[in-house]
């Protein structure tokens, strides 16, 4: 048979597919695994079984990265890699990540099945806190030998969760930063993702193959102002941190829509102190996010979000603190890994665009390290990051394949 | 010895408001005790033994409320009420509410000590929950008989930390709806408080003689949109609830300033949910609260607020709930009461304006219910619910001062 011809078990990995779903379920078609939280264990927990069932050797790095291997090039090949993540975020969906690291899994389980001799070995690999719960690709990262002793200082998720997270998982900062690999025993990356937007979808497109992965960069800004009594302090006397925050939000806004139309912002989280009806707010502290596909509006946003929160600041009489919580610049994937991509779905007969990913993925650590890419599935009207979040089954089947055929056009 | 030429024991009195500073001590000039937690329950045990060292006879009602009572006139005759509250809002400061215990108990335990006979009884009073951690002049309300159980549902605090409050305090539902008591047995009530304000440290005056108390109404409004990924979502496409809430923050300032001088508005409370950084918020909550002097402007601002809140709801596509939380009329004080104090204040040669109160008191659970009244005495910059709240000393002596001659005039 030539490895063309090889498919996917396709009720397997839908067996493993619900059986994942299960494991930290909201019941309405969600899940909420936080990165290192009771029910993201409980699913490193289910693959490692998985991992040893299917005949894979596991393997677990320092940074917790857990992985299935597969000697098929023997001991000095490099190896190539197939990854996505198992966390999710806060009351999140089932296919984010989840669907990248069951179908990696079942791709190695067929290629060993078949007993293919390639010219590298493969890893099926789960990433610890792509979403950034505690960090943002922490396990990526540090496995490309990106991360910073100073990223683990200020994360994003508060330095306190990380320590309790990594307790939790019986993981250390040391090891953290000792989890680099060689990049010379790396012979790529290949990632399946829902595409997390609606072009696909729209576009009647089985695959999307990925171009680019936008940077993203996040701070916490805080407004200083002055608490007082809400009854007795006319407006105008007032020094209200929560009305520069509302402020910004809006400015923020603007500021991209008039200006960075291929830009994103976003304000997740705002918190008033110290929070009671009847104290006007002495400090109002929120998340921003920004992300950009290209490099120079990466920059040039990056710097007008902060002068708008200190022109707010300025023209209001408060004070403002910027806590820069970390950055990922726009990264390129690999145009041999995107041909082989296209081949893929080409054999498969199966529809293909190029797609930027607005996202940020995994496979933006390897950007710079090793061939490195991506293909998304169609996602329902675009809907992520919540329980809405829906892949049609033979999407998510054509996508395994497209992975499955696709590492084999780079390593056969 | 004339009445007039009586006066509190001020060694005494600094004693017992230094002791009562330190229950729930922040260790920054203020205090941390909301309504029957642990600090305020610790406030509540000392006030009855200083109640009982003092020879009052200490009573606690069905509503948490507790006093000492001085029986100077016989077992028929009405009583006058001297009150005020030991709860604090968070991080709050030491003056507020305590002050007027402590100068209500050290009246009366003058007037005990010159064994004075009078026309009413007197009741020294720690009325429940003033600040509205729970729901807001509970104590007060629940007294004069205007607590609704209605109240008790959605209370501003929550439900939960009402039940959680009231079963640590010994208290229950049923009791607090039947502390009314028969208003032919109220003589009258009078209160001493810290302005909260500048008005009386910036004209250099002694007392403040309340001629009202301003109406106060709160709601928890909720934008509702759709939680998308925060990357994949371009901002034309998002229902952003944060967005509206933001937009309403800076609307509800605009209408106070220009259509309500009188009048403030505050959010002193905002919530995003999901709440990550890489989430558009699909719900956003906060809290409004907002006072008039006046019941025309009173109603008029409630109405404009919620026609705002809906505006900008539809124009961004969001849902709004709102959620009435409770309201407290606009109070006129007595005038018989205000000619009281200011008969005191000329008595002891201290200068006296009329003024009203932009924040809420338990005065004004008894405007439309006996003669009730109010002093104020000189806030240092006018800081108030916060640590910073501070006022001279010898202004607290001076208006407890008032406060015992004020009584005397009401009911000698």
């Amino acid at each position: 048979m030539k490895y063309q011809d090889l498919r996917i078990n396709s009720q397997r990995m839908q067996a493993d597919f619900d059986a994942l779903a299960r494991i930290g379920s909201t019941g309405d078609g969600g899940v909420h695994r936080p990165a290192l939280s009771p029910a993201d264990l409980k699913a490193r927990l289910w693959l490692r079984k998985r991992i040893e069932d299917s005949g894979l050797e596991f393997r677990l790095d320092p940074a917790g990265n857990l992985s299935g291997f597969l000697n098929c090039a023997g001991p000095t090949a490099p190896t190539l890699l197939l990854g996505s993540h198992l966390d999710s975020v806060p009351h999140g969906g089932r296919f984010d990540g989840a669907l990248g690291v069951v179908a990696a899994l079942e791709a190695l389980h067929t290629i060993k099945e078949a007993g293919l001799r390639l010219s590298a070995n493969l890893e099926a690999i789960d990433f610890t806190d792509e979403e950034g719960t505690l960090v943002g690709l922490l396990g990526s990262s540090a496995l490309a030998g990106r991360l910073e002793p100073e990223d683990l200082q200020k994360p994003r998720g508060g330095r306190e969760a990380l320590l309790i997270g990594l307790e939790h998982a019986g993981l250390s900062e040391t090891g953290l930063l000792a989890a680099r690999r060689d990049p010379h025993n790396l012979a790529g990356y290949l990632e399946l993702h829902i595409e997390q937007g609606a072009r696909l979808q729209k576009a009647r497109i089985g695959i999307g193959v990925v171009t680019s992965i936008v940077g993203i960069g996040s701070y916490r800004l805080a407004f200083i102002g002055r608490a007082d009594h809400a009854g007795t302090t006319y407006l105008p006397d007032r020094l209200d941190a929560g009305l520069g925050a509302s402020a910004f939000h809006l400015e923020a806004q603007h500021l991209v829509l008039s200006g960075f139309p291929e830009c994103v912002v976003n304000i997740g989280e705002m918190n008033f102190e110290p929070g009671a009806f009847n104290i006007v707010p002495g400090r109002a502290s929120l998340s921003l996010e920004y992300r950009s596909p290209d490099t120079a509006p990466f920059e040039r946003l990056e710097t007008a979000l902060l002068a708008q929160a200190r022109q707010i600041a300025s023209e209001r009489g408060l004070g403002v603190e910027e806590t820069f919580l970390g950055k990922h610049q726009p990264a390129l994937m690999s145009p041999v890994v995107q041909s082989a991509i296209a081949a893929a779905a080409d054999n498969l007969a199966t529809s293909h665009i190029p797609l930027s990913s607005g996202a940020g993925h995994d496979a933006q650590s390897f950007a710079r390290l090793c061939p490195a890419g991506m293909l998304f599935v169609p996602s329902i009207s675009g809907a992520s990051h919540s329980p809405r979040e829906f892949t049609e089954w033979q999407d998510c089947i054509n996508g395994a394949n497209v992975l499955l055929q696709a590492a084999l056009n780079l390593i056969s």
